[in-house]
């Protein structure tokens, strides 16, 4: 790695990031974290990739929704399905979480686990983003790929803790982002074994088992990794108690927050957006230590298309 | 290493599984297994560690009981908590699965996960087992930290998958066995996030979350790994479908029962015994081609304290 960190901007962001790292990893450093304490967690949404105009993995369901819904007619008799058949957004909108958790089992149940990862990585391979007409997975913001690496050059072992499904990241994460199955954490549906044609299988089910957002992700940080992070990265309120619960452990601790402040490269939106509100966590960011990173300022190069800057 | 498996006597056990780990680790053999594709899960009671007379755990649980029952006379009002009050464990029995959950929730509930742990660590220092007259955590079997240790030699990333408690477990297994947190599956209690004098925690609830067992096991394997392992190692029914799951899957597979038919050094017990019952697995192991280790037979030295064999 010649140039770590380099589609990071110079200035206080980049070198807070850099003397923490390096302080956490260099012997007799009083900050010295040992290995197998390294545990940095991220958000996905967001922190990693585009979610605006919508999260991709919304639109990725609303496409198979679509898709399978002519085999399906009795869908139409409940009314957020019958919105979504119809295309309609705004009346899907109007259902709220009910609405959404009608899409997702209509969509994952009787599935198995296999089935629907085989389904992302297609979708992931060919759906286009409708603003910059490019694959999801060239959507990933360049300065996080590049703190990832830095971190695990570090002996850090870097989560994804996201809101999203567990079995959509674990589709295209490795590949993505160089983080294996094992280290990812998400929303999940419950799953009942099976054996189908002599072949032990997973099956969703028409229920959701757990809910990795808000005050779930320190639920889901301890569950699946069972230790307390030494760095947090989000974007949203909805990353706010992950950041609490990783820098109200003792010794050194690093809460980050990306803010989307980049209406020209990519999206400006904080307080008042659907998909990412960061409220809460702007007005207690400063206090409580935690690094608001500028997309605009920070971010010297954002997309691989861009090309080097 | 200069003597991997060396607690292993010479045969067609030890010989069967180092052939498989060398073909699926070797590259160009036609059964090569990619190194992000290498994942071994091992049950833990009976399997690297004694189960018997009792599970280690629940004997943990009995002494914390017991330990906190004089500030809870309202124990008493429950006849299941009444019988463990008393010390009558065959009444205690009478109350099977229900009255296990009353004591673990009467002995978990409302302390935070790091308490628990704690709380595990000073146990698993200091109680002794009452044949061997060992701590428990010098009675894991050298035979599996051997193989445990061999397949990291080579590249298998090792996970514990145990109907044991998940914070029990994470308390001692990366000092016992060299497994990290982040590497344990096990049964759980709803946990919920809090903050205590300004520290974020996990406080537990008097509910199971997910019971880590049978069916369950593949059901936990896939939420927490996400991926079908290689090699699955279990010593009772509990782990059937563990190694189902594992072994009906494409490519190159192993299942391993250990069987205990050393009443000598260790234990004998499989069909008949309340703790570890091997019945339909040493029916079926044969025609699905499961490894099936005679502990007397395929063991040299199965204790620490047995001394150099």
């Amino acid at each position: 790695m010649r140039h770590p960190l380099n589609a990071w901007n110079d200035g206080e962001a980049k070198e807070r990031i850099r003397r923490f790292v390096i302080a956490t990893t260099t012997e007799r450093s009083p900050d010295y974290v040992a290995p197998t304490d390294r545990i940095a967690v991220f958000d996905n949404d967001g922190t990693l990739w585009v979610e605006q105009p919508m999260y991709t993995q919304l639109r990725h369901l609303l496409d198979n929704f679509l898709v399978m819904a002519p085999d399906h007619p009795e869908w139409a008799e409940q009314p957020a399905l019958k919105a979504a058949m119809d295309g309609d957004l705004a009346a899907l909108a109007e259902y709220g979480e009910h609405g959404l958790g009608a899409i997702i089992m209509a969509v994952l149940a009787g599935k198995t686990t296999e089935e629907v990862q085989a389904e992302a990585l297609a979708w992931i391979g060919s759906a286009r983003h409708p603003r910059f007409d490019q694959l999801y997975s060239d959507l990933i913001f360049q300065p996080q790929l590049q703190l990832l690496e830095f971190l695990r050059a570090h002996g850090y072992r870097t989560f994804i803790v996201s809101g999203g499904g567990i079995e959509f990241m674990r589709a295209f994460a490795e590949q993505t982002y160089g983080i294996p199955p094992e280290q990812i954490v998400g929303s999940n549906v419950v799953t009942e074994y099976a054996v189908r044609d002599g072949r032990g299988v997973l099956v969703m089910q028409p229920r959701m088992n757990f809910v990795n957002d808000g005050p779930g992700k320190p639920v889901g940080v301890n569950q699946f990794i069972g230790r307390r992070p030494i760095i947090a990265v989000g974007n949203s309120d909805g990353d706010f108690e992950m950041l609490e619960y990783t820098t109200t452990g003792d010794g050194p601790r690093l809460g980050i927050f990306i803010h989307h402040d980049d209406a020209e490269r990519e999206y400006a939106y904080d307080r008042d957006s659907t998909f990412g509100r960061l409220d809460r966590g702007l007005d207690e960011a400063e206090a409580r230590g935690w690094l608001v990173v500028s997309m605009k300022d920070d971010w010297g190069r954002i997309f691989a298309h861009e090309g080097d800057s």
